[in-house]
């Protein structure tokens, strides 16, 4: 009974949240709420007094009385901690670093299967093309069919909802333990096919489902898991410790997370963020260590850039020229990712037959993009043979590959070998690789499968550095020079550069620099990364949304865009501008020739409800079907019916008791006083709830003469509104029109 | 006159912005602002046509008409690009940049000079002290005596100051040129005598006072510099700016201010603190480079810890201590400094010699502190010659101090030579530093200079977490073994670390771990100095406010408190909770006797009106000794003398007029029938303003019946208090109650 309750409660609570929609007076609503909190409070305490009596216990006798009282006193100090935050944040980073540790394990499992096979069947290409082109389908066919099977809402990369949800729009299905699983194992077999996906988007959603699953398997234990302003400070903690265990930067999560998620921040929430984002990847990386995979806690992308001269001042324009250019790439990869989508949903007949078979799409994609990487066949152009990660390790190599002398260098390490051709220029190489996994990328994360798109981007951003680092390292052979000693460049420098500033650029974020910091464990590039971030930032935010913005405004999600950068005319807009003046209005004396007539006009979805036209005082807004249904509710064809057999009823009782001649007469005068009865029984989509007996405020009061059931005659054509707001309960009517006051901007 | 007009603005906003202050009716105030900006924009748009006709000059001919129209098109781009925000922040960084580098620079030659003296005196010890004890107190007086003269607003740290201005407290004062001159002059001067003080929190404030000058010289170009919101903005970002160009740190800068000064963080300002933080921190470290300081941008304090191996998974728990220890460290620096201020306050005696002459305190003081780091004499144990910045160098090195056989070491490197000494014990010296530099830090940041607490702090916590570090050191001289591989252990990683949890500690803020990053420039020890950051704050948090709070109360800003750290019951406090119910009130209607009774009871500042019991609608305040001054107007002795004196005159010449037998009986009527005449003029406190004629709005409609001067008799002991109001024009009075709403609560 009690979780039903709850359950009720919670449910009530994202009913008052869900935008604009107030299912309950608010007035009434809170008072009920502080009486719930505080009957809670007293349970609460009648709970914690119901253990052993302490002091009784002490003065019993045996062995283990100890024992016992000091248990007593444990669970009374658990018990009245388990409600604390930080037990809360603990528990949310280890869950998720442990989902982020486990997931990373079978995706490394999944990839090694292919590279296995791969290899394994290297005496036939045409088997091994099959199994390399296969495997992938299979595994994204796969993760498709289980996330719309389990729940759809798990497709994508989960940040655009979270947006949403932070600013208060309840996407109830969004936060479920089905799509928890949806996410976890569609993600998995997603990355673990080895297209261009990333980790990041979804683990801010997993985190977030985490924490709100966390907050209702806590609320067994307390009530303040209840409190639903707590419960969103949570989400935007919970978002920060998803980037932070996917990258192992507690720093770069929170601030990457504040940047996509919030517009205004609180700043007491920080600690939470902090809190639980280093707890998280501290774990992460902990777990890494014990899995022998490390000697010790680093970095998870380590570079090993020398301290002592990281670069030259006069490095810093091919630094300038890195950001800007990454600019207007990031908004050509929106521009694209959303140029598909829409060329996707607009070509009807292939749409048809692809939305019938909901797995062609995906397998289709996947096939076309594993093809392209067959290490043997095209993928040599564009070092197809390497995961995402070996990749990232190979740009981020601090030695150069243009020098002729090293190839010995490049025997060492075998992941920077598959950037050597013995056809083709490094350099053309990087082209190939650059232009291929852009459209790659920006395909392969239109899906319908949980995927993100950073760490595709932040991998060609890397790819674009380390084109621009090579190119002057091979500019610049001996460095540049300055005062006696000669630095070579550095190319890995470049690649982290525009790693940094390409991510930078596509999600409108200045913390992917700070990400990049702590990815690879190095800050000395910090002020080149920092100008090509801000210049990248400049670039794309003039040019395209962010590609969390523009999923939402292809989603359609309910979401009011922010002011740009720095448009100051902004600043001279007044309320006065833009709002609309001859707003249609009823007021509580309309009659039925104002209703008809509102009604007639038929392009308002809500009518606004005012006292008078002289106070115009809002009382709420009524919806355009609601007054229709009313309506024809009192004066519809069976109400007429009805009305006129009461009547001949009436009247046949009356013949039958005393027979008067003049009873036809009777019966005229009676039909020119027609009167409508009110009945007061509760409309079919009113679900039970205690009506309660007060006002709604002080303003309103005036409107309880409509309790009274007043009967006015049709004669003089006017109806008034009052009765046909008493046809159910007052308090209802009332909170119905309050709970629509918001559509009526619509 | 348009100058004027703009200073009148400006009063008016400030005035706005003041805590519950508004000098206008809010509506009538935003009706006028709409309108001047709406005639600014057409002055402005006139202004800009009123260059050169563009298309005209293209037909003109001559040699330079091609010159002229680029000009012209120069001109008109820059002009439209003025007002931008990019612009203001880049000249924000640029100017920031230079101030600090030129203090900088000022303050190593005065650091310079002290130590030039000290060594060439080195015949004579006793004159040698003299120099090292007069230079001191010489600066900090001249400091001191500067400030107070020029603009006593200048001292001390200027954090809480700016905290309070961006909740929206106008302390107008803080922010002008004289206050600049004194903090820059007064803070050179401070920081060059060499006591333990700090420049960061002055630099936050003079960063917002160059961003506030700024502000006013850019509104001669345009006049999007008058809009209030956004040089709040601005000052945020200046904020930023003050620890970016302070320590070359832009992002720990954004977080710190972010963390320090804000309640509530708007996102949409995180790029301008990003923006003008790195460029300010680009221009710092360039102009050192020029400068030939350096020979490329790097980190202020670089550190060359190694790479591969920064520190054991073992070593943890010695981070948690350090981080648990400088909580308890940060908690008593503050309750230090506090408990400093108050002696210094409570001893009546002391207190009033040493405010005559206001120099004595400072000179006392640094008398102590340069006496006691005398480096022949008590300074020997504690490093006495070693300036802030060196000592710090010393404290992040990267090889330990205790291994015996490395005394060779010493000699290569002069800072750390400083701690070694021939009869004590490494240890013993570090104990003695931190002790001795702790209570000096707390004394020397209660001194009435500009100064800040950040730096000290920082030093301390990096010599105790260097103590810790040596103690491991010694502890495991051969390192922590791990597989194979022996790693020594690194001191100076655990210096950063103590450096890091001792400022988040005293300054309650997490982002000090991102400041040390940039400052060392190594991230590689994230998450022990995450973990000891997070484990200093809670500990800190829970047992003191921090330090500029601790200033905030002390100096009674007008500031409201913060929510702590999920203090969870704080959640279901509810307005019902706290709230008066029984308020004191009076109606439109009350009597005589009401407002006697209300006046009498004496405990009341303001009352409040409703317009009547029945509705209660709140129509505003009214102050008691304004209705008292009122009730005195209308029923004084003066008015009474002067009814009387009316009467006899009105008598005298009906009398004059008509001689009737029964005057005596006619003015005795009169006398039952006691009229007041209602008085229409200003009183003499309501300066003169234009009275709009507009009511206040609907609710207050009902009011405007109080207008026509109803004459009551007396004989029913009832003045309604529609004729008190009524004594001066209707506007000021409803003006003076909305007015004085907000005070209500006082």
């Amino acid at each position: 009974m009690a979780v039903d309750g709850t359950e009720q409660r919670a449910l009530q609570y994202e009913q008052t949240l869900m935008y604009g929609r107030y299912t309950q007076e608010l007035g009434v609503y809170a008072k009920e709420e502080a009486a719930r909190i505080r009957e809670d409070g007293r349970h609460r305490r009648s709970v914690s007094d119901r253990g052993p009596p302490l002091k009784l216990l002490e003065y019993e006798k045996g062995r283990c009385v100890r024992c016992r009282i000091c248990a007593v006193h444990c669970q009374r100090f658990l018990m009245s901690r388990v409600g604390e935050d930080w037990i809360f944040l603990i528990l949310l980073g280890l869950v998720m670093a442990l989902v982020s540790f486990v997931m990373d394990f079978c995706i490394a499992l999944l990839l090694q299967a292919q590279k296995w096979m791969y290899g394994g069947l290297d005496s036939n290409v045409i088997l091994q093309y099959l199994a390399w082109v296969t495997y992938p389908v299979v595994l994204i066919s796969f993760s498709a069919g289980f996330t719309h099977i389990v729940a759809p809402q798990a497709a994508g990369s989960g940040i655009p909802e979270m947006k949403t949800i932070l600013r208060g729009v309840v996407l109830k299905e969004y936060l479920t333990l089905k799509t928890f699983v949806a996410k976890v194992v569609g993600l998995t077999c997603a990355l673990g096919s080895g297209l261009p996906l990333g980790k990041e988007g979804p683990f801010v959603h997993i985190a977030s489902l985490c924490a709100a699953l966390l907050c209702k398997f806590m609320s067994f234990f307390g009530g303040i898991y209840e409190n639903e302003s707590r419960n969103i400070e949570m989400l935007a903690a919970a978002c920060a410790v998803g980037v932070g265990c996917c990258f192992a930067a507690p720093i770069g999560g929170v601030l990457f997370s504040i940047e996509v998620t919030s517009t205004f921040f609180a700043v007491r929430n920080y600690w939470r963020g902090f809190f639980a984002a280093t707890f998280s990847a501290f774990i992460f990386r902990v777990l890494a260590v014990w899995n022998r995979d490390e000697e010790t806690i680093t970095a998870l992308f380590k570079t090993r850039f020398r301290l002592d001269f990281p670069f030259d001042l006069q490095e810093l324009p091919a630094f300038a020229v890195i950001g800007i250019a990454s600019g207007f790439g990031g908004a050509l990869f929106v521009f694209l990712n959303r140029l598909i989508v829409q060329f996707m949903r607009k070509q009807k007949t292939i749409n048809k037959f692809l939305m019938k078979k909901r797995l062609l799409y995906p397998a289709l994609v996947t096939l076309l993009i594993s093809t392209l990487t067959f290490p043997p066949g095209f993928g040599q152009f564009m070092a197809g043979q390497l995961t995402q990660k070996e990749t990232l390790v190979s740009f981020f190599d601090n030695r150069t590959w243009t020098k002729q002398g090293m190839a010995e260098d490049f025997n060492y390490d075998s992941h920077s070998a598959a950037w050597k051709h013995p056809q083709a220029n490094v350099f053309v190489i990087l082209v190939v690789f650059i232009v291929m996994k852009f459209w790659m990328s920006a395909l392969a994360t239109t899906l319908p499968v949980p995927c993100g798109a950073f760490m595709p981007v932040f991998v060609i951003g890397a790819a674009f550095g380390r084109l621009v680092g090579e190119s002057m390292a091979a500019w610049f052979p001996e460095g540049i020079n300055t005062d006696g000693t000669i630095y070579p460049i550095v190319p890995g420098g470049y690649a982290v550069v525009g790693a940094a500033a390409l991510s930078g650029a596509v999600t409108h974020t200045v913390s992917t620099a700070v990400i990049v910091f702590e990815l690879t464990g190095q800050i000395s590039h910090i002020l080149p990364i920092m100008i090509a971030v801000i210049l990248a930032n400049a670039v794309a935010q003039s040019l395209q949304p962010s590609i969390y913005d523009s999923i939402i405004r292809i989603k359609k999600l309910p979401y009011l865009p922010e002011l740009g950068w720095g448009h100051h005319e902004k600043y001279n807009i007044r309320v006065e501008d833009i709002m609309v003046r001859n707003v249609r209005y009823i007021t509580l004396n309309s009659t039925y020739r104002d209703l008809h007539e509102i009604l007639m006009i038929g392009n308002l979805k809500t009518v606004a409800l005012v006292e008078s036209a002289e106070s115009m005082i809002l009382l709420g807004s009524i919806e355009r079907a609601q007054l229709q249904a009313l309506l024809t509710q009192h004066l519809s064809r069976e109400r007429r019916l009805e009305f006129i057999r009461d009547r001949v009823d009436a009247e046949r009782k009356r013949v039958s008791v005393v027979s008067t001649p003049s009873s036809e007469e009777g019966g005229q005068k009676v039909n020119h006083e027609v009167r409508f009865q009110i009945s007061t029984e509760e409309s079919s989509f009113t679900p039970a709830r205690p009506s309660s007996p007060k006002p709604l405020k002080p303003a309103l009061k005036k409107t309880s003469a409509a309790e009274k059931n007043i009967e006015i005659p049709t004669s003089d054509s006017g109806i008034g509104l009052k009765n046909l707001l008493c046809a159910r309960p007052q308090t209802d009517a009332m909170e119905r029109e309050v709970q629509l006051q918001a559509d009526l901007i619509d």
